[in-house]
């Protein structure tokens, strides 16, 4: 089963939406959770056992009202090789609270080093017919070394889909398929960002006489637009029953009007579409990135659910309910397109 | 001292532009550097002491021919929390053997979770007369928090310099200054791999009637091009006595057309040129990223290095003497390309 059918039967399954991101931040997370006093030494493995804590209390909380957990990479780095071993333990636990994991690393390299990332976060390539055999297998300088890694790869528990940065093109993103079709990916297309248009909204040459142009509002003229083009393409490619590829897209909140063109220029990529509550998206600016019938994206909220307990209540309950509010107002939102969507098609 | 001009002190002293990269493949690193046979469990741990005991003989033998390191993440990150610590120990080897570490893991993403990321593996943000008062501090639901994770970035190992991926805008780069005018970072400009045009050359709109367009040969109207100008700006703004700035490019040896123009686009960054080697850039193909004093940029060089040994020869006596001849036939190729420019100003 391809990756978007998981998460759209997921979605379907829960009727919710919801992703939540877990941004473990040492001052937003309840002093209890960390030793006191700290030890004057291994400081990094006393806020990684923390952020463990912390995260399985609220995936605990949420598990029957999101789809997937978003960890999000930089914060575990933070803390070294503690850090990592929080995340990897953070990805077991959502999985074994029957959750999808995206890493949310926003990863790219040449074309090896792609390969080196997808197998860390994603796993080993799968082998078709052996079209992998293990690299360095057979020739004088090369014992079989390949197997080795191949072993270190089924260590470390992986997750479901991995975001990724197209900066240096397909070589830079193609590495992170072919893990399995029940892998995914999401590929930056338009970030939540203020500076986000910086670069991703710049007009390009050569489109003056595109007739596609002013009816997508300009947005295939941009290098974000050409971006989703080309994950349209690929995604398109590899669909499943859900209409849609393991190719995703990110596609911030904070940008409704474009979110909407997107998803119009992108009609097989699921998409992923953070910026939700502390970043100031709404329910009403987020529905524009789900197609007609309700589906085709996930919403990811991570301040505001894992640091609701700042405004009262304990961890657990306080993500919950925050939690269940997000899920509600989307629903009420799709629905209530929906609506309009069935009164315009019996007047027209 | 700012980023550059310790950089450039280096190459200057050592006579050298050599930057190796330290990229670890278990089927490419010889087999005794691994426990034979591998033990069933904890195969990452080992593979990780065999990527520092390999790393280690490489600096060892390189350290006085090249200016700095240039671990690559992906390949430590393959091998989880053991894999980080290898990193973190390797980025101490470096350090102890004078040589620079750009830490290489291309990272970027929207500015709160980019300082995450800087504070992993450049430190903590320097504090100017309390501008930068612990997060968190004060207030009733604000335990001082903030001092904890203080704590932690102190406890890793951190690097002189970070790649950077430029797709987020300045939100996505600017966290990574500000680390202390001793760090710097080097931002994806024009990427060494087969499809890096495919976004980063792309064509601009509204440069028709721009005169210095047709100058710099169609340049300034990509991608890369109006990343390089932005870099440029900030670069300029805090040189420091080498002419140049902490804000650093990175452009692939693999289009010299491109290095050639992009060096004159940015007189005042840094250049880290990968592609060198292996990937196929020459000396004459890099002497195109130096200014006209042989200064301003960097070489890196990892398989053709690394892995020399597979020619013959231990590891240690191979990596060595390729970093010589790589050493030496930069030297050459820009000694010529001096003798030229002098010849030429003779004449003009």
């Amino acid at each position: 089963v391809n990756f978007a059918d998981r998460l759209f039967q997921a979605v379907k399954k829960k009727h919710s939406a919801v992703v939540v991101g877990i941004d473990p931040d040492p001052a937003l997370i309840p002093r209890s959770y960390f030793p006191d006093p700290l030890p004057d030494a291994r400081v990094r493995e006393a806020l990684a056992k923390g952020y463990i804590d912390f995260a399985g209390t609220v995936i605990d909380a949420v598990k029957d009202v999101a789809v997937a957990i978003k960890p999000q990479l930089a914060h575990f780095e933070r803390l070294g090789p503690a850090g990592i071993a929080a995340f990897e333990r953070v990805v077991e636990i959502g999985r074994e609270a029957g959750l999808l994991v995206i890493a949310d690393g926003k990863r790219s390299d040449i074309g090896s080093t792609a390969e080196m990332y997808a197998a860390a976060y994603l796993g080993a390539p799968a082998c078709v017919e052996g079209a992998c055999a293990p690299r360095g297998a057979g020739g004088d300088k090369g014992p079989d070394l390949g197997s080795l890694i191949a072993l270190a790869d089924r260590e470390g528990p992986k997750a479901d889909a991995l975001t990724v940065n197209p900066y240096l093109g397909w070589d830079g993103i193609g590495p992170f398929l072919g893990r399995g079709e029940a892998t995914g990916i999401f590929v930056l297309v338009k970030t939540s960002n203020p500076s986000s248009g910086e670069l991703q909204d710049l007009a390009l040459a050569g489109y003056a006489n595109e007739p596609a142009a002013e009816r997508e509002g300009g947005l295939v003229r941009t290098v974000a637009g050409t971006v989703a083009r080309a994950l349209e393409a690929r995604s398109a490619a590899l669909k499943g029953e859900s209409g849609y590829g393991p190719v995703g897209a990110v596609v911030g909140a904070t940008y409704p009007e474009q979110l909407e063109l997107l998803r119009g220029l992108m009609p097989h990529v699921p998409i992923l579409i953070p910026g939700y509550g502390a970043q100031g998206g709404t329910a009403a600016d987020v529905v524009r990135g789900f197609d007609a019938e309700g589906s085709g994206a996930v919403v990811n909220a991570s301040r505001s659910i894992l640091y609701a307990w700042r405004d009262g209540g304990t961890v657990a309950e306080a993500s919950r309910r925050a939690a269940i509010r997000m899920r509600d107002a989307l629903r009420d939102a799709l629905d209530q397109r929906r609506r309009l969507f069935d009164a315009g098609r019996r007047r027209g």
